[in-house]
This record gives structure tokens, sequence and C-alpha cells, in this order.
């Protein structure tokens, strides 16, 4: 596969083998698409990267350098993935206050991904593992994803695209790589993930476009059985976009006016990208 | 900082950037002392890397390997530490079943330690953050380590030699790099590290100890008032050995008969190493 990649801004670089973020999942990341060079959604990318870094304690480099280096890597289309260490030290979990963190900026191919998807809806599955509850450090990217990589080894059936988790409360919290939305009688409502989950960049900009739409989403936990229940339920996240759920189980819906909104709102926002 | 390591038995090799170990904290580590090219306590250093392999669903080497490459980079005196990932791959939290694993060897200079601390004990705190509970993953030994990470960033105070991690239902778990044993009336017991914590290769060899003495080990639940009523406190790691704990807040303890005993047990099994 072809990688383009800056390590701390040099091509040639590579991650120490003594780098945190290696030791102790000691950072950051996001994944973003970037068109014809520019990254999209890139506000909120921004502001979760900000966000991120200080539930870690860790320094976010300047947005104009990011950018530079986004554009070095990903000139035209691609998938970026930014990570963000806290570079590389000695031993043991206590570290410097200056410690000198490690940037990693690499582009992917943008991944085939079929328009049926997001037309259509996508099937799901409720995976067995359940979220564990950190409030620390619930919200943010960051690399201990060993949950994310558990609950998505429990199925390879391809026509599944996305597993959905829940916490030990009961609670749906999230799906293994998205954000997860329900609306029932049009009112709209996404977990609360201060105790688990990843809060993504996409979910960010549906909620600042149902904001911007007079439609409010309400940020508080969602049981099983409301999800159910509801009249549309979608996933977001900053490869896929939006997804309609098409099926859970034996349960199945039509993709939604909400979703359809949404898809079109994310569509507008990313034409009128910087 | 002197650091002689192995990637997958290279001297020139490095880590990619792409490597799950970094993106995901997709692996697990061990860190073991080696005296005059002997890893000690190597019989359990094994047998958690093969357990925690078996949660992780990752290959272990060969034991032979291992040695081979712990004797290269650790011919006299030193620390080392192992680290298995599920090696480099694309994007996405799947993973090929024949995933090619990545293996380092890293050798450091020896911590410098006080006698003391081994001697008359150490000083402790009740660090704030506390645990998350996570069935699938506990006692693993893997990278997702930013609970441990964010624990021992609570002090800097070098008097205070270990943090005291609880769950959120009341239970001591762990220091933030060392297991807890408690002792009351001659009865041994540590914490349940079924749903949080790191379930240590020394402390695995104290059980055996334990064991061999017939003096046996309750592996169960422990509050905090009952940790503060024990006669006895101490932590294990491999690289400490043995602590005594001698005080945390107001509460003051001596090292105990067990505490004298189990040094004893581990120097005399480290004197034996093959």
């Amino acid at each position: 596969m072809r990688v383009l990649r800056l390590v701390n801004g040099n091509p040639h670089g590579s991650v120490e083998a003594t780098d945190r973020g290696l030791a102790y999942g000691d950072g950051i990341f996001r994944t973003l698409l970037v068109r014809g060079g520019r990254p999209l959604n890139w506000k909120h990318h921004l502001a979760r990267l900000v966000a991120d870094g200080g539930t870690l304690g860790l320094p976010v480099p300047e947005p104009e350098l990011l950018r530079r280096e986004i554009a070095t890597v990903a000139p035209g289309d691609a998938l970026v993935k930014i990570v963000l260490t806290r570079g590389a030290s000695g031993r043991g979990y206590a570290f410097a206050a200056d410690a000198s963190p490690t940037r990693l900026v690499m582009a992917f191919p943008v991944p085939a991904s079929s328009a049926t998807y997001a037309a259509e809806g996508v099937a799901v599955r409720r995976c067995a593992l359940v979220l564990s509850e950190q409030p620390r450090l619930a919200g943010a990217k960051h690399l201990n994803r060993l949950e994310s990589v558990l609950a998505r080894s429990e199925w390879t059936d391809p026509a599944i695209r996305e597993g959905l988790l829940g916490d030990a409360r009961g609670h749906v919290i999230e799906a293994t790589a998205a954000n997860v939305f329900i609306a029932r009688d049009g009112a709209l409502a996404t977990p609360d993930l201060s105790r688990s989950g990843v809060a993504g960049a996409q979910r960010a900009r549906v909620l600042a476009l149902a904001r911007d739409a007079g439609i409010g989403c309400a940020l508080r936990d969602i049981g099983w059985d409301e999800f159910l229940a509801a009249d549309e339920v979608f996933l977001t996240n900053s490869v896929i976009g939006l997804w309609p759920v098409a099926r859970l189980g034996e349960r199945r819906w039509s993709p939604g006016p909400l979703a359809r909104r949404f898809q079109a709102g994310i569509e507008e926002d990313d034409a009128r990208a910087p």
C-alpha cells in the first residue's frame, strides 16, 4: 500500500522504538478526508485535536504547520491520518513536562466505498464487548483502542458494515469506528460520551448543522430499547460521512429525512471547505 | 540513554509508522531484569507473555528466540523490555488473521534504586484516577496504558515512590507500576484482577512462593479500609522486586515478616535462575 508520510516533518523519519505512543498509547489521532489537497471538516478536526490534546496534556502543533504537512503528503485526494504522541522517552510512566512530542502525518488511498451504503443504509450488529467507563479519557480519540480492536474482531461478514457498542449500564454508546444518532418523532439524540466512547469530528459537525438548522440534538443516555424504537438511526464518521442504519438483527429501517438532510449538509459544507 | 535494541531481530530495524502497536496499542509487553545475561523470573514472564498473547489473540515467539535476543541486547546486567505487537497494517481496526507481528527486544541500563526502599519500605499515595473495568483485557500487560500514565502524572514528589489505584467499587487494585499484597494476622491477600489491573510476573512468583511455602494467598476484592487495617502491605514488580509500604498518608507500617520472607524467596529464586 502506498503511504506517504512525514515524521516530525521528515519524509525519511521513523518512529523511535521507545516512543510513548507505542509504549503506552500515549497520544491522540485523527483520520480525515482530503479532497484536492483540502482537508474536509478541518474546523472540527482541529477543535477535536485541541480538546483531546488537553485531555492528555499534549501540545498540539500550529494549524498552519499541520495544513502544510497535509498538503505535502496529500496534494490530491487522500485519507490522511494525523498521530500526535508524547514522543520518545526512557522507561516508566512518568514523563517530563518538556517532553518532545512526535508528529505523524500519513496519507492513504481513499478507501473504496459503495455509494449504496449512504443511499440505502447499512446492516449493523451489536457487539458482545462492553465498553469500559473512564471519564478522564472519554470522548478523546486517543491511542488506547484495544476495545475497538476486540469489538471489530467479533465479525468477518462483509455484509455487516459496523458493530454497535454499549456500556455496562445498558446504553448504546457508539459503533466501533463511528458515532451514532437516533431520531424519533423528529427529535434527534446522540449518546452522551462523558464516560465512554470517542467524540468524532463528523459527530461535531452534525451537531453544529443541527444547531444551525434549529433542530437541536440531545446529548444523553440512550438505552437499547429506545435505539430499536427510533424512527431513524444513522452513523457518522469522517470517512464514511453519514450512513443510515438499515438493519440490526430483525429490526429494519428506511433512510429517514434527518439522515438525508445531514448528508446534504455535510456535502455542502465539504464543498465550501477553505 | 544507551539502548540496544532489536526490531524483529534486526539491530538496524525500525518500527513502521503504521504499526498497530502505535496506532491502537494493539500489543503486549514485559519489563524484566537481566543479570549476567540471564533473564530473572523468566518462567513467570514467559507464562504471562503466553497468557497475555492469548488475551489479544497474538502469537508469542518461541522462548528460545526470545532468550537469544535478550542475550544479544543484554549480555551483562540490564533492564530488558519486550514488546509484541500485531504488526504493521493498513488502516482500520480489523486485522488479518495472518498479520505479521512486530517483536521488539530492548535493553536499558538497570535503574538506580536505593536499597533503603526494600529495607525500610516506601511512602505511597492514593491516586485520584479511578481504574476502569474491562474483563476482556484485565490482567494483561497490554499497550493501552493511558490510565497508568495519567495516574503517574498526579505527583512529582520523589519521596513518594508509588501511587495506589482503585476501582469505582471501592477496591484497591494495584499501584501504577506494581502489584499490591496485604497481610493481616498472617493471612495474605492480593487484589482480584479479573476486572481491572495488570497481573505482573513478580506477583505470579510471589503467589508461587506462597503456595510452595504452604502460606496461601487469597485473590479477592480488597477495600481501602481493609488495606489500611492490614498488618503488612507490600508492592511487587520485576524491577523493584518487593518493597514494603511504610506510609500512606497518616498510616505508617514497619516491614513485616511476610515481606522479608518473600524478599528472601525472590533472591534465592533469582540466584537459581537458569
